[in-house]
């Protein structure tokens, strides 16, 4: 049978366009032994990918992401046809790998299957690791998340509100900032866009940052780094300010040396050792109504490219998905 | 008796000048029980002077510092008149101070006295904390050093080499670059004023970077962030491209991330807890010739501001101090 993949057929100048995408049909071939036919239920989009289209990313090839797919033939006796399974397979509408790479997925039926594309998912354990093993939290210290209005800022502060801290957010819409403030419940929250950062920032941090969860880079970096408290930590999740090459340069650095801050890079992979506690965490949290959460899904397999070209103009409330099936 | 003190007179604009600072003479009143009076011996200068020239450092009073002194009056028993102490009273030539607020110094008499302000004293403790304890060094990393030629750089670089690291210094003449190849041994030196820094660093280190020990900032850390191998870490222990406000922005702090790279401000004082392993250590590798210094030493009290000076346009080879008395 035909089926589809999103390919990248030529590399971005700036902010990413409709063109530098193209969908290509392509022969499936059937499962072999310990082989699973899986067939694409929900695709992620992510920023960490808009580096990607200038490295790692073949052209011409499938684009590299994550989803939860369903399996619609197994050859493997370890998995059964209808299982829900995590795969890292990319933009495929339906493929066929090795049982062994994909892992089974046993939704609590109390919560809706999208969450565990997110705050149940690599961005919520992004934040929970970043926040709480990189950041290394105390319970009631200040807390500042940049893009706190996106799939992982978002989570990042309401585990700090969890963890009794004092949570700033910086967002770019007064849209997220509301929700931010009414439906997350942090405690202050700046529209970057509309505000002097700076001066906003200090105003909102009176007893300085202990924490700043960073998205951003540039001048959000900055403006933080004056307000950083000693032995702060800055545990650097993106930096979302570059990705598409307009990068402002980071002029304060030298505020890290008398105020001993520590600063340091991670991805979600560094937490897989933390996988059960955040699993068990974040589900009472989800369902006792502790972590909320926006989600943005656009439907149809071929609006991926779009959806993901939107999360670089904040097109996105929470984390953008793109629902492939029901 | 009159004494002279060194005052700032106005806060510099750019690199300091003579006018900024002036010799005052003042009394200097007999001590009282519990005090003893001191001789400055040798006054340390040294690069993080200059951000205190805009910020902590009073106006017309004794210049922030520290140095080596000998005790010419006691009115403490536990303090002989004689002996040699350690004190942080500043550009004084002669001073009156409580006895607990000097520490007394046992040199070794194999040893020239004016290590103890460098290889033996705060900088060579900054190396050797900054390198091992933030730095994380592990026998047989890759390594580079900024200001490699200069005082904290020098002993950071030749520690490394006693772990059996493969070490890159940087530095800004080439009398310091033979210098670090022929006296210091280490493995490979760079002039980033005669060469083009980000190429010649990469050719420098084929093998990554697992530590770099950041004293510059700007076009030196961003060409070092590239370069930095997974888990890398960069003990921030200066930013000297900053100090006289012609900072250069970086760029390049989105490498951090997916390098995992850790990065982490540190001043000396954070390491009194090491003092007594560093004493022992670092006394054997300088009797046993494995840690070999340079120093700049300018004669006269009356020198000090013009040594300071010097400091920012590299006057010095290695560690700059003033002899007050012998």
């Amino acid at each position: 049978m035909q089926t589809r993949q999103i390919h990248l057929v030529r590399r971005p100048n700036g902010v990413p366009v409709a063109k530098d995408f193209e969908i290509v049909s392509s022969d499936l071939a059937e499962p072999r032994p310990g082989e699973i036919e899986v067939e694409a239920v929900l695709l992620s989009v992510d920023p960490y990918m808009r580096p990607r289209l200038n490295a790692d990313q073949a052209l011409n090839e499938a684009m590299l992401g994550t989803g939860i797919g369903r399996v619609v033939s197994s050859r493997d006796p370890a998995i059964q046809k209808g299982a829900l399974v995590r795969h890292g397979a990319g933009m495929r509408e339906r493929f066929v790998v090795p049982a062994g790479v994909v892992r089974i997925l046993h939704p609590d039926p109390a919560l809706p299957l999208s969450v565990y594309m997110h705050a149940l998912g690599g961005t919520g354990l992004t934040a929970y690791g970043g926040l709480l093993e990189i950041g290394a939290l105390k319970d009631g210290e200040q807390v500042v998340v940049s893009t706190a209005g996106g799939a992982v800022g978002s989570v990042a502060a309401q585990i700090a509100k969890i963890r009794g801290c004092h949570v700033v957010g910086i967002t770019g819409s007064d849209a997220k900032l509301s929700w931010l403030l009414d439906e997350a419940g942090i405690d202050a929250a700046i529209n970057y866009k509309t505000s002097d950062l700076p001066a906003a920032l200090a105003a909102a941090t009176p007893k300085g940052i202990d924490v700043y969860f960073e998205n951003v880079g540039g001048a959000h970096l900055d403006a933080a780094l004056k307000l950083m408290n000693v032995n702060g930590r800055i545990p650097l999740c993106g930096m979302i300010s570059t990705y598409n090459g307009a990068g402002e340069g980071v002029n304060n650095l030298f505020e890290m040396i008398y105020r001993r801050v520590r600063m340091q890079g991670f991805v979600s992979t560094d937490f897989a050792g933390l996988n059960d506690r955040f699993t068990h965490d974040m589900t009472e949290w989800l369902k006792a109504g502790r972590i909320k959460y926006q989600e943005t899904i656009v439907d149809g397999f071929e609006s991926a490219p779009e959806a993901l070209i939107g999360l670089f103009s904040g097109s996105n409330a929470g984390k953008m998905l793109v629902r492939v099936s029901d």
